[in-house]
């Protein structure tokens, strides 16, 4: 099938936001801990974290418009200027789906949906005990993006936490290991399976695909 | 295991390295498809795309900084101001994998690791026969990251293909049938499978996750 994007926007609204969530392929699901400076706590679900450079280790993070909705995630990162990054797995998928659920006021999605906060001393933002990879970051820039009034918060690796059997010799981490998941849209959430680990692609090493 | 920051950039420059580019989770993996003013085409896998906004269609995509290297990509893109995104599968991971390796001047990837182009009337940009998920693009804007000198741009989706089983009635890519590819840091690839779609989350609808 083929369509235009005249044909895209023309289609019934949620099959075309569906598609356009959709396209670009599998998104991490990380939850993202923070912290009011009342000390409230906050946890939210995000699939836009992406990453910007090792040296000095760089996160990004889309946020969407915040003209109408509260967004307390950005709020309490702008106060405190400190956030964790926590890996979604597969044991806590739907708790981690239902943070996306309008809560009254005062209830943290932390007793919500049933989390554990845990904290590194000297940073106030709170991890999530039942994710096995997590991330503590310090804000270092917002990118207002004028084209559709979205955000892009850089943030800087601050603390790592990484379970047992997760990282590998080499410094990569087995996303198999600790049962990361991925989420396609907002909704479809896929399991990981590692299929191939491939050298650095040089040229004289190349099998000849052209004989295929 | 934790670390702080100060005790990560004092490890070994590869393991850093590694651990920085593979934290944040599962990326996608995508070939970027593009076309010089001159006619030649190119070939380059990437999984910094993400998704920026439905309406309009944007999406983004981070360049590491062009100061040393030739980015032909990038040159490509503001040559013609066309791209496209290709999804990698199942059983294009290596030849995609290879895309990256340095070719002589005058070797197209397409013929260097065994692709098909493939093209649309009226946009000049190839896209790649053997993906089943395609997206072409006009460039909309750069977005410069003075922090570390890399680059986000911004296309508008300009058409959409799809193939046959992938897409749900409504509207979502089922990842799992097109047998799109996930890969963590840069060189280790995973399939995805389909664990759960859940509905929008509503406080009223949420099963009892404190009584755990």
């Amino acid at each position: 099938m083929k369509w235009t994007t005249e044909e895209i926007m023309k289609m019934d609204k949620f099959k075309r936001i569906n598609i356009i969530n959709s396209i670009t392929g599998i998104k991490p699901a990380n939850l993202i801990g923070t912290r009011s400076r009342s000390g409230a706590t906050n946890l939210a679900i995000f699939t836009s974290v992406f990453h910007m450079g090792s040296k000095p280790p760089f996160i990004g993070m889309l946020f969407r418009p915040d003209k109408d909705v509260r967004r307390h995630t950005l709020e309490n990162i702008r106060e405190t200027r400190q956030y964790t990054i926590n890996h979604v797995n597969d044991q806590i998928i739907e708790q981690s789906h239902y943070t996306s659920a309008k809560f009254d006021a005062g209830v943290s999605e932390f007793e919500g949906c049933g989390f554990k906060e845990e904290y590194i001393e000297g940073f106030s933002a709170p991890f999530v005990q039942e994710s096995k990879i997590k991330i503590g970051l310090t804000l270092e820039e917002e990118i207002p993006i004028s084209l559709n009034d979205t955000i892009i918060v850089v943030g800087q690796i601050e603390h790592i936490i990484i379970e047992g059997n997760c990282l590998m010799e080499n410094g990569y981490i087995d996303l198999e290991n600790s049962q990361s998941v991925g989420v396609s849209g907002l909704n479809s959430y896929y399991s990981l399976n590692k299929k191939k680990d491939l050298p650095y692609a040089r040229v004289e090493e190349m099998p000849d695909f052209k004989a295929r």
